[in-house]
């Protein structure tokens, strides 16, 4: 059993996304926070961390950039979860016995037009989507109901009253996998990688050119500030193509030209592991 | 006068950045949000909105890139803060009076040293930093001490107890100044812009291609999410130079070949305009 470090509690997303890559193989060591999740794969406590990293609606999620900036974890994996909210009560609830519906706020905020469809029920903030439904069924939420996962439902033995609360359909979020050690990966198409630019004009357009030339498709640009350096910033690019002597020739151009450049990690993309029936490292 | 939209209360930092730019000229009209901030210049009920757009520790305020494109407002003009944060407490009080201290959660995260220094001070989320001290000094804070500007504490006859509590010096926040018109400004030398890119191999390098052959240097740029349109993103970028004439080329050129470009305002570089005493638009 592979056993993965998640931010919340089981029946997360977090946790939804390790089952759909690992299948029951996958056990999950909950981390009440990102930077504990980072902590418990450098201490091998988990084999593997699985990180939230952007979302489709909100965007980036900057804290774990800046996390895998402050530790030496490498990116092995990658995964994307469609983010189905539920409405969650005790079994032989009904709608009509709802009032009070605890979740996180971000999971409040993607299910606006939900509570304006249904203006009777009061929105609660939580500090966490399954944990609201753990709490729910042992008696001690401040509500009558909570918005999270299907997982999260089936996990606490309680029912769903109402699915795909959520006002945009098109709502995935993408996770890394993360591992103390890098893993050499047959088929690893994509680079994660990270660097600061020297303070010349057109910068990163030399940058961008370094991959451009070798057929390497930017597919994420992040930037980031560099604390003490005012107006200066980290880089977070990916890329993804075909060929990796491609991708290792276009870093070695770039720690020529850059004052610092780290790989995260070289890894398969997503869509094309699908395709493949890849099994995850 | 004239009347600049902030968000958060008088005495903000927003209000401070108003006073730096405007100088006694400067009136404010303070919102409770920022998407009332925008509606507040859409209106007219302001002249001006000032609007904070990233901080050199905490990166982009992304809230406000999405605002500037839900909302039709220009960008006229920029200017930067240090961000000062000072323990202000009630005339007469001395540090050993203090036990609770209120804040915004921000504030309070960029005060850690501090807290950690004095383990007898107990740290009080609140909503806003100059408004903490506004309810100090009316008897309605739930704590004996607020962490805010010098100018809260002026304007609300309040005693500033300690000076510098950041943890950080070089914390500057960057505001955008937004009006409901554009406006023609002399010696504009920097361009904000956003934009889509054709789902092509190398969209992004090519883009740059186009401002960097012309000299205009990139200071910025940032990304978001396209809602309904999964991993595609809308690209905000600044780019400062000495030639408008090469702006304007180079956006025309820009929008031969991204699907969508929207200039968003061309105005003075606040480097540039602090070295030559400009007054503000």
């Amino acid at each position: 059993m592979t056993r993965v470090a998640i931010q919340g509690e089981a029946g997360s997303f977090s946790h939804a996304a390790v089952i759909a890559l690992y299948g029951s193989d996958g056990g999950v060591l909950p981390c009440a926070s990102f930077e504990d999740l980072f902590r418990a794969v450098e201490r091998g406590d988990a084999a593997r961390g699985l990180v939230p990293i952007e979302n489709t609606l909100a965007g980036s999620v900057h804290e774990n950039y800046d996390l895998l900036t402050a530790h030496a974890l490498s990116v092995v994996g990658e995964t994307e979860l469609r983010i189905r909210h539920c409405l969650v009560a005790r079994r032989g609830a009904t709608l009509q016995d709802v009032v009070r519906v605890a979740s996180h706020p971000v999971a409040l905020a993607q299910c606006r037009r939900f509570f304006s469809e249904h203006p009777a029920l009061v929105a609660v903030p939580s500090y966490d989507t399954a944990g609201s439904v753990r709490d729910l069924m042992a008696g001690t939420l401040a509500a009558d109901a909570a918005i999270a996962s299907a997982l999260a439902a089936e996990l606490y033995g309680a029912a769903i009253l109402a699915e795909s609360l959520e006002d945009h359909p098109e709502n995935y979020t993408r996770f890394l996998v993360v591992s103390r050690e890098p893993v050499a990966v047959a088929g690893a198409s994509k680079i994660s990688l990270t660097f600061t630019t020297p303070n010349v004009p057109g910068a990163l357009h030399r940058v961008l050119g370094i991959f451009a030339a070798r057929d390497l498709n930017l597919t994420k640009i992040e930037s980031r500030p560099l604390p003490g350096r005012p107006w200066e910033y980290l880089f977070y690019l990916d890329f993804a193509g075909d060929a990796p002597d491609h991708a290792r020739s276009a870093v070695e151009e770039l720690r020529a030209f850059a004052p610092m450049v780290r790989v995260l990690g070289m890894y398969p993309d997503r869509a094309l592991s699908r395709a493949a029936g890849a099994t995850p490292t």
